[in-house]
């Protein structure tokens, strides 16, 4: 069913990550690849649309992991063509049951001169609006998604082929969008003008291109690396061309920050640098900043690994496993007892009892959000008997949501955003504990100056406040701005 | 995957059955019983929409029977209130596997004033133009289902309000249609000017209307039985008041004989006449028609039966079971073995050897379409020893397909269109055929005076030839009307 | 998990069919259609198990009909070989959910001499002693079937073959029993020396044999139908030859009369008469016993129908289908809605109003159990405005339970154990009730001089309390056999 | 279908984790949790059995994860009671389909005294003739694993009670195994005398105690390790009191090396020592038996970690993450396309290339089987520009199979069976291959003095061919013993 109502606050909003491939054989099958090593963008369901001359379009979506669906070959056969795009995505806890199918991406629209899929990944600042004025001119909108709302501004755009009606229409999108699109014959990419989301593009076999969120997408199936898709460009790609469109306005790019502490993976490249290098000269600086004398340097896997790593380099402490996880873990549990329910971190981590005992841990983890999970591998830790634990946080303190296509809890959830950095050192009951700084953080990630406070180089409104597009739908919905200084 | 192409004639059309109550608790599981007792009009989906002041519109679809998806406690429950329209949908061969979900009905829609849903039975016969038309000015159609149209010209029209803006739509609507329709507070019947197909009125409890393809499905509920929405009417039940609209010009009905011959079941009342009667008089018609010595009457189960029994009746032959129907037949395979794609017929019947050998068999059966089946059951007759076929058709050749929502071949396959009745008779290989006439149908089904040539009482375009509304879409695709006398 | 209590007399007793095939390619697609033909004995699971030459034993249970399963390329792939055979399985209330899958025969044991799979219709009336004793003696139990006391009797016996070992088992066995069994090379067919279950013998192509409950499963594959297997008879087919065993001491044989009248298929020949022809004789011989006045005679759908055309044709009052049978009802219903648990025989049969009202009804079954049933079809015919209703039953009062094999409810749940026939009028609140006579149903069922009570000529326990074969384990369970007279 | 072969060469045999809990409310649930510390150990099926004063033995089993099906409410409603035990199991190529969900323990069954449910952890070596044996006496084998015999051999036993006859049929056991087992009212774990496999005590609540495979799924449920149930001892627990028995005549241990190398998880304490810490002091060793210059010690993800880690410590050498593991992936594919066929490792691991390029690398990994995926890493880091890569390996050649519950290829299959060290570098394509010494192994292990050789600590055959128990089977099938020297 249509959402009775539209945009619901109390939804987590998706993270997402976007694959296409042209001018291949079976090009579905390189998007099952990529999105697989896409799936930590989107755990909860897939979609994948392609193309065929002889038998035009045809799409599969499925909840569940990349391999558990889009690796069977009478699913796969289904999805012949050269051309093929897909999308995975993050839970979104407000879906019900029987409805949310429809609003896996990628979204197809037949058009009078044609058709095109769309897969976004990112968040419309001004869906609310869109979508109230767009069901006033007569469009019936399928799913609670706004990402819907491109396709339906492309379906009445006035202009006569697929990619300028897409500029067209996302000349009216305000937000953070990648987004990956494509007709017959035509791969299309996207970036926003602040770049905030990444997009990037790669060469496969002789004529072959192919458009990922991630550079690690591109190794699992050999392609190469080329470049990013730049803010602000749109790649149209056909019959093994590339060309470049500037349809926005210029503007400085503003790449999302968290994307380099925690979203993409250590094997990929983000803006011309290694995001495991980035994490390890994070937790480099973090030891400078915040010294500690420790017995051991102690990750929260996996995320905190690298960091941890750098941190142990930098001040010689012994790096260790002191905290094991299960392989196992997938995201959800469907219908679980009451003891699951509150097994909570245990069920996914342990703590290496014999290392731990009797040691000055310093725990290495790449932020703090609601801080229950962090409270409660502490204790884990004091169970097994350390003598000390120290926290070292490989991010600044994340005090405001993002609107830009990360799930984050209301402003009220974040710890952060209650509590003194001793306050919070409190609640948490470790004996000490830093986050890196801000300009700790973007030397980390290559300004070598810091952070330019009046214009940032990168987005990093969680952690400043700053938020560079205006979040409209939310303001409507009376969240409160920072207040300038 | 919206269709390529939006009409597609080698797909094989759907007669559908629809069912809606309003103003008694738990509606969905009043239609889900209504839809069970209309499972003969289409048994390959199902769709239920409901809406509740609190939980506004929920719906659910389902392959399969009524029986095995809409009596499961956990479904049900996600579709409370008091009002709520359901959908039974027949096998469209050629949607093909991941897609067709989304042509199941009812369809939905939110419009600028509050959504509707709307489940329909008959087929739009200017289908192609509209849905053009309708893309050029930017709807998104999502499924292949031509009854989508119809929610787009009302998320289009101008009107203010839900059945407004239905007449509007429907207004442009060229075919036969039998409308079942809900907003948030009123349940809505149509039937086209001609009222091909059928809909009818019932009270349940207090303050509780329904409208149903069949009175069959009255009675499962225990409702009673008020009158049809007739030809042309609109109907708008809100707050336990029925009120009747006339939105079309009007126009002479003409109701769908082949209802009175194959597809209502026999305990329902069509046009004041119980359809058990019409078709033992259409027995008792035949036998006076086209008598023969035999031994034995025997139907072809189940379709056969009461014509069977008016035709032993009115001949003193003896009527006996000489076919025996396997209960345990559903209608499709999944993945069948070869050997079962060869089985046909012999699946379901087979013969009563004991009764039939010696015996001079009087077969009768509804209709002959292609003649395969009619061939093969003939086989078996002789096989087991029959002495005579005398092969009594309860219809009218069956010449030419159908464009109002019953499932016909193209005209080539239907072996009437092809073939005298002497030569069908040699082609079936039995010793005698005969059809009923026209005016013997049209008596059967009340019509003392036989058929009306100028001005027919029925759609009977499946025996004649003259279709009541012009199939635009199918001449566009090089259908060719009879030619004028 | 093997069941806590290995009898338990709140559980349904099934109520089998099996079938087997020997010489032809791919057996296990004969035993499927065959299985399908005899759906009616057993709706609840469905096995086979198959044997190739290379590929040995192989072998696939289901719950559900077979159609659904064992039609599937996928699944059929899996049991190659010329020789197979199967089973088909009534629900047992008792079992539960997740283990009741152990309890779908042919059950299988591999001997020292190798292995054999038999499959089983009837019911071990000395199950509970024989499970004991082997328990006692190691043997490991899988399932809570009686019926896999066989086997293990089978395992541990002395004898050094399979038809051996059968037989030693066999003869420690009471009850009534048709087995259909297989090893690597042998199809093997047995009945109890009462001969109380079917079983037949056919031959297909020109090596092939066959074993059937009912000779309705010959006709589906084209068999051409031997001869019953007789009471006490075992026969072992091997490379294309049958041989004839009499392994029981020599017994009067006592055939069910219930099959007659309900179980087996009309199309099927039991004992060398027509099973449609006896019922339809019972229909006669009801009419001369218990005529009446009146203006319809009307069949509950379908097992009252040959009796109905029966009684029709010796009192000539018209014919009619004054209830109709919705098709698309299946057993049972997963998670049911309170509102489906509560409708009961209102899902499966709706009354013809039009043909009823104001009538005097006949109304034909073919037995009475519990009678709760019987009075709501009642209560609709009078909702309908029947002027009156004269019930007629094709079966005597039903006042014991069978313990060889038919599913009943326990003695003072059966309407005829607890009230006289005016009683029972009164109750049913009917205008008249008559059953038939045992006499009228032994000369209905070809005994021309009714029963002959010294020495009766089949088994009637469920009607006279006389059983023929001692009922050990429920007697040791407190049963009250029939007071001498 | 029990199998044709009870015993396949071709099958690759399973490597188990066990859990038993007692004296807590819902058993079932703590054995879960424990099975899901467990998975590492078996990834393909789990399987519970609970026991409940008045609802019995209950089981259920399940293929797929632990967190897949024994998290869910409705399921484990199923097995109530204080007492349970349960099994994970490992995939075993040979079972086919439909049949090998009888193959997943706990195995139940039902003696004169009472029931009793067991499962097993390790492997038979005597199964062949056992199975023969029991046959030819009259038990019917249910499955295909080797684990049934126990369950008969206590069948038959001649003793009065649980515990008495497990000790007379494991007496007759020859192999590794670690078994837990339940009355209705004890849980009992045992030993071989070698002590091949783990097995250990923990204490939960007042009154609960629990055996399991390793002490991480001690550490899931709170539970308190107590000690190792000793080789050669069999615990019961009843009421909350342990008894020690002591069965089988006193040998020296011989704890499975290759649990400390690879197969257990690091969190877990073997024979007094972390599991963790023995791999990081292989690492030690490893750097000091086998030093090379170079730029960065790297572990292929996850096994290797720990002795990477351990190298880097000696070394110097800095530690990095060169290869990043996908955490999507599961085990195993249904009907997967050729392309995922063909991907092998790269479906799992990504070289993490800027941190490779230039490096002179030392990949550390936790054993060389066939070598092939080996060989694929080699050449994803030659492909991402290392300069060289050095190759260490933290245990011996693999150069024999293991005949005691770990899954081998065959012995043609290995490797290091076939090549010399030098000609396994040369196959590798490494610039240097190192293989701790078993010396080494032994010291790493808590041995200071290494391998006594005329009486070895361990079970070292896959290593050395030494075998503590004759592997009787695999040599009645041709298997050759190394020679005596």
């Amino acid at each position: 069913m249509p959402p009775a109502h539209p945009f619901d606050d109390d939804k987590l909003r998706e993270e997402c990550g976007v694959f296409g491939v042209v001018g291949v054989q079976d090009a579905a099958n390189f998007v099952a690849l990529g999105l697989h090593a896409l799936q930590h963008r989107g755990q909860e369901a897939g979609g994948i649309v392609s193309h065929d001359p002889e038998q035009g379009f045809n799409s599969a979506r499925r909840f569940g992991y990349v391999r558990d669906n889009f690796t069977k070959q009478s699913l796969m056969e289904t999805l012949p063509g050269p051309l093929a795009i897909g999308h995975v995505r993050y839970s979104t806890a407000g879906s019900k049951g029987n409805t949310a199918i429809r609003d896996v991406q990628p979204f197809f629209g037949e058009f009078s001169m044609g058709g095109a899929a769309i897969a976004h990944n990112g968040n419309i600042t001004n869906a609310n609006a869109l979508r109230r004025e767009l069901i006033e001119r007569g469009s019936i909108f399928q799913s609670s998604s706004d990402s819907e709302c491109i396709i339906h501004l492309m379906a009445r755009s006035l202009q006569q082929n697929v990619p300028e009606r897409m500029k067209d229409a996302l000349r009216r999108v305000e937000g953070a969008f990648s987004v990956v699109a494509m007709t017959r014959t035509k791969l299309i990419g996207v970036r926003d003008p602040l770049g905030v989301r990444p997009l990037v593009i790669g060469r496969i076999g002789d004529d072959g291109f192919c458009l990922s969120s991630e550079t690690c997408a591109l190794d699992i199936i050999g392609a190469e690396f080329i470049r990013e898709v730049e803010p602000g460009e749109m790649v149209v790609i056909e019959h093994g061309h590339l060309k470049s469109h500037r349809p926005f306005e210029a503007a400085k790019p503003r790449f999302c920050i968290f994307e380099q502490v925690y979203f993409s993976r250590p094997d990929s490249i983000l803006s011309g640098r290694s995001v495991y290098e980035t994490r390890r000269q994070i937790g480099i600086e973090l030891a400078r900043e915040a010294p500690v004398d420790a017995d051991l340097v102690c990750p929260v896997p996996d995320s905190g690994t690298p960091a941890a790593i750098g941190f142990s380099h930098e001040s010689g402490i012994p790096y260790g496993m002191g905290i094991i996880r299960n392989q196992y873990m997938g995201r959800t549990f469907i219908e679980p007892t009451e003891q699951i329910r509150n097994m909570g971190v245990r069920l996914k981590l342990n703590v290496n009892r014999a290392l731990i005992k009797g040691k000055r841990v310093i725990l290495v983890d790449d932020s703090v959000v609601r801080g229950t999970t962090s409270r409660k591998i502490k204790d884990m830790l004091l169970d097994a008997g350390a003598a000390e634990v120290h926290f070292r946080i490989a991010s600044p303190p994340t005090a405001w949501p993002c609107f830009y296509g990360v799930d984050t809890p209301d402003r009220d959830k974040l710890l952060a955003a209650r509590m003194s950095e001793e306050e919070m050192r409190e609640y948490l009951g470790v004996d000490s504990l830093k986050f890196i700084s801000l300009d700790g953080l973007y030397r980390a990630a290559g300004q070598e100056d810091g952070r330019n406070n009046s214009c940032p180089q990168f987005c990093d409104a969680c952690f400043s406040g700053e938020y560079p597009v205006r979040p409209r739908d939310m303001i409507e919905k009376g969240f409160q701005l920072k207040a300038a200084e």
